[in-house]
Order: C-alpha cells, then sequence, then structure tokens
C-alpha cells in the first residue's frame, strides 16, 4: 500500500442484490400495507409472502453502489466492486452483471445460507418504487474477504449506507476505510436512507466531524435527519461546512453541490415520462462522481448526475440501458 | 374423464424456461457464431460459455406456450400449464410468474440436477432476437407429472413443437393427446421451429393425417417445412384440407388462416419501433386462440393474433406488459 497512482477510480462496497421489479396499483401498496416510496428490510419469511402477493415481475442486478458502479463504469470511469452473494442462481446473476458492466469483482461466493440478497420492488403507476429488501448473503460480508490491495489501489473508496446496518460489512466497511486513508485516498459515502441515519447517525456524525468521509451524497429527508435541521439552507450550510465534498439530491428539484467552499446547483433534468425511479440516487452520483473523478468543474459534475438520473427513471430497472457516453455528449 | 363442459379454456404443455435477454451488436451475433433469429439448443457449458460472453441482462420467465398462456389469460381466458422446472431460484421465479399471470401451475418441481431451463437471448439493434436454449430440467418432464383429470378438464389441449425434441417430454404430450381426445377435447399444436420439424417431420405429419391436430400455428418457413412446399400458396391449401384450423403467421407480411374451409387474412399491426421481436409468434397465438375459444369469426381472431404480436414486439421480452382487454377494446 503506497500513495502510488491508483490503477481504479473508484471501488465500492455495497449490497450485492438483485431486484425483482413488478408494476402495482396505489390499491396494492395500501392493501399490502408497504412503506410506499421508501425501503423496508424484510426477512426471508416476509420477502416470500410479498413474492407471492407480487405480480408477473422482472429480475435485474441491483444493489445502490453496484448500480453507481454500473453508471460509472459506463462514463469511462475504472471501477472494482466487493459484495457478498451466496453460491446461486441470483449469485449468478448479479456476478454476471457487474462483470458484463466492465468491473472488476472477485469477492468469493458464499456456499452457506442464507441465499442472495433480494429486493422486492413495486412500482405505482406514478413511477415511485416501494422496495422491500432481503439482505441475504449480503449482511454476512466479513472483514477477511476485503481486498486491501485493491482498495489501496482506487483513488476513491464509496460505501453505501444500506450496508452500515448488518454488523459484519460494518465491520468490514471501517476497515476499508482505513485501508484507504492509510492509502491516501478519499472516502464517499451515500447515506441510502433516512431510517439508516436513525439507526447510526451517530456513527456518520462522528465519522463527519473526524474528517473521515471526502464525499457525502445525501438526499432533502436523510440531510434533515443527520442535522437535525428540518430547513434545507440551515442544514446544508452547516454539513458543507464539515464535509470536503457535499451533494444534496432533491427530486424534482435538482441539487445542490459544495466543494471546498465553492457552491453550485444544478435543475433536474425533463423527463417524457416517469417509469421507475429506482436508482435516481445512485445514477445522480454516478453522473457526479465521473465527472468529479476528473477534477470537472462542480457544475458539470452536478449536470452530469441530473442526466444520468433523468435516464435511469425513464425505464424500469436501477441501471442504465442507454449508451451513457453519447448521452452525456448530447446533452452536457 | 367425460364430456362435461369444460373447466378450463386452455391447458397447455411445453418448455418451463425463464429467459436471460440482452441487448447485442451485429458483430457480436458474428464474433460469437450464433444462428442469427433462430433458436439454437445449447447444452449446459455451451450455456456457460455464451452467458459468460453476454452483456448486462435483463430476466424475464419465458417458453413459448407458457408465454401463449400469460397472453391468453390476459385476454379473459381460463388457463393451466404443465411444465417442469428444478426446485432452485429460476424455478421459483418461472412458477411465480405464471401463477401471478392467473394460470393454474401444479407440476412439481423436479429436485435433482439439472436446473431449470433457461434461453439466452440476444437482440440486435433491430429487434431480432437469436435464442440459445438449455432445456435444463424441462426436457425430463415425465408423462406420470401429468395430471391428466386435468387435461381432460380443458377445451384446448395447446401443445409446443420445441418440447418434441427430448424423449420423455415427448411421450407425455402423446400421452396427454389420448386423454384429451378421450375427452372429446380439441388438440392444438404449435410447430415452434423449422429445425423441430426437421427432425420430427414424420411425426408431425403422421399425427396430421390421423386428424389428431385440430388447431395448427406455423409460420412460413415452418410450413415449408412440414409440407416441401416452397410455395406460400401450395402448401398453405395442402394443408388447410387436412387441418380443421390452420393459422400461417408472416412476419410483417401479416398472417392467413383457414377454418372448415372457410379463409381470411390479416394484416401485420403497424408498430412504432421493433424493440424485441421475443414472444411474437407466441402472442400471436395468443390472440387468435383468445377469439377461437369465443367461437369469433376467423377474421377477428386473426386480428387479436396481431394486435397481441404488435405488442409483445414493441418491448422487450416475451410476454404482454400493456392491459390488453383495454387494448383489444381500442383496437378491434
Amino acid at each position: 500500500m503506497s500513495n502510488s497512482a491508483p490503477t481504479y477510480d473508484v471501488i465500492a462496497i455495497g449490497n450485492a442484490i438483485v431486484d425483482i421489479i413488478a408494476a402495482c396499483s396505489d390499491d396494492d401498496i395500501a392493501a399490502l400495507g408497504l412503506n410506499r416510496g421508501g425501503m423496508t428490510l424484510v426477512d426471508a419469511d416476509g420477502a416470500d409472502t410479498l413474492y407471492a402477493a407480487m405480480g408477473q415481475a422482472t429480475e435485474k442486478s441491483g444493489g445502490s453502489a453496484a448500480n453507481t458502479l454500473a453508471g460509472l463504469a459506463q462514463l469511462d470511469t475504472k471501477c472494482a466492486f466487493i459484495g457478498q452473494v451466496a453460491n446461486d442462481q441470483f449469485g449468478e446473476v448479479f456476478a454476471h452483471d457487474i462483470r458484463a458492466a466492465g468491473i472488476t469483482f472477485e469477492t468469493p461466493m458464499r456456499d452457506a445460507e442464507p441465499p442472495t440478497g433480494r429486493c422486492l420492488i413495486f412500482v405505482t403507476p406514478d413511477g415511485e418504487r416501494t422496495m422491500n429488501t432481503f439482505l441475504g448473503a449480503g449482511q454476512f460480508l466479513p472483514a477477511a474477504a476485503l481486498d486491501e490491495d485493491l482498495i489501496a489501489s482506487a483513488a476513491i473508496l464509496y460505501l453505501e449506507g444500506y450496508l452500515w446496518d448488518p454488523e459484519e460489512p460494518r465491520r468490514a466497511m471501517r476497515r476499508a476505510i482505513d485501508v484507504a486513508r492509510a492509502a491516501g485516498r478519499k472516502v464517499a459515502f451515500t447515506a441510502s436512507e433516512s431510517f439508516v441515519i436513525d439507526r447510526h447517525g451517530d456513527d456518520f456524525r462522528a465519522m463527519i466531524d473526524d474528517g473521515v468521509i471526502d464525499i457525502l451524497f445525501v438526499n432533502e429527508s436523510e440531510l434533515a435527519t443527520l442535522t437535525g435541521e428540518d430547513d434545507f439552507e440551515t442544514g446544508f450550510t452547516a454539513l458543507a461546512a464539515k464535509v470536503p465534498v457535499l451533494v444534496a439530491t432533491r427530486s424534482a428539484d435538482g441539487a445542490v453541490a459544495s466543494a471546498n467552499g465553492e457552491r453550485a446547483s444544478v435543475e433536474a433534468e425533463p423527463v417524457a415520462k416517469v417509469i421507475d425511479t429506482t436508482g435516481a440516487g445512485d445514477q445522480f452520483a454516478a453522473g457526479f462522481l465521473s465527472g468529479h473523478a476528473k477534477g470537472e468543474p462542480l457544475e458539470r459534475c452536478l449536470k452530469r448526475g441530473a442526466i444520468a438520473a433523468a435516464e435511469v427513471i425513464s425505464h424500469y430497472g436501477p441501471r442504465p440501458e442507454t449508451d451513457m457516453m453519447a448521452l452525456m455528449a448530447e446533452k452536457l
């Protein structure tokens, strides 16, 4: 481990999950008692019950940080992923798709139960996704599975807040942070969802205060939960003073970022029809980081984020399905 | 078993398969040496090799006859399916999706190897699909797995030519034909692909000559292979003399049908953009049968077929993703 030139632009640690996506009605959401628009953790039995109630579905690889890498890899960014699947068919699907995206993925499959994680995603006619995640094998990612040389070889270590819940991956991510910082690399973190901050806000605030997080992604409600400030401006200003690069997404209201005192904002990109909002935040992060990794101006990084988010919400599934280099060339 | 009023409109026996679908370039098809636009059987190793060469993919339940039922079930038609999956995650996906479509499916999962069948589908920019099928558990559907009361309770037994290749399902289908005929039901058959007729044409011609097949679906090349006539009109007329209901699809040129001496034809429905032709024939059959099962005039049955085929080629995947009752109401 040294401060030599990085081999990878971004290495991420995140949930290794297959999304099971089905359209549903608003009545279905109510009848099933789902947390509309949110992400709820379910156990194996809960997942089975919800799956039985779900309509005909489509399976696509998912996982928040893995989705971000799939976007980054399309934007001339060299990426590696660390995450835990089981040795089963969904595990093969996840591994295939992330490698087919051009991403290095060498975490060994886990032979024991539980199976590979899955996320049951109910998409209402307005395009809003309601996620119900069975973490499965993902919650057993051990620190021992980390390839520390690989982590040290990436300019940015990107971590997913969702994975802060289970104990083993949390320990693994703490170790990964140490490895990255010892190698002089940057640490990026996405808060993932307010409920994660409800449970682990003290951890996150301590890491922020300790200067461990270089790049932080939040949405409005995560910002409020993290700072305790209901007013966006007040919360943003307070947090921006503590984090070198802060990116706050505001759904249809665009996004705001600050970097070392500078501040910029972007409008949301127009979308003809919102089909499925799954992956919007993940792809915003991908677009932003693809510019940031190349040292582009803050406003241009934000614009990249907005373009990537608009692409992914225009179709089912959490990863780009368009030639993103061509789209960026057209829209930037 | 009796000639009492049927409980089901259609029961089908077919491959129980999960489709793995990815976009690819024309160069990919050439580099991989694939049979462009066709269906090729591959073994487990062949499937693994092709999968490794495939881009990021999407999984959707498939299987020709199962796709037809999924279309029929949306068109006010009561359906049951018989097919063999293994006790694995793809088996669960297939079983979930067919039941979620409202179709009775009770064939027990198979506990032994091989795994559930899968079809690797490469879709070129013109929307043409190139299929590579690993039959997996499907080729071991035993006659013992047939629910004979269920077969006898359906007005139409629908059989998939693809499944005539493996020995056990062929035996099962022969048994099912006997059961259906003894109960006074009709037998419908889709030829599936010319290569199946290359191998089993004598079987099919014998069944046709014996009057065992009441409703036959072919496309142009299957018609030519089956009749030995290169001229469509000559082949169609010859075959129509032997089969009570004959439906011949001609891709962009529409379709022709004859029923007990009457003849009708339909133009192809216009499609804004062909995305993926997977399932076009399956959904044509679904549309046609949904009308035929209700005793509608031949021309209207054909129109239903054309509408259903146009819907499925306008998106990825082999089953309808639109409210088909509403679409029929609009277009008929």
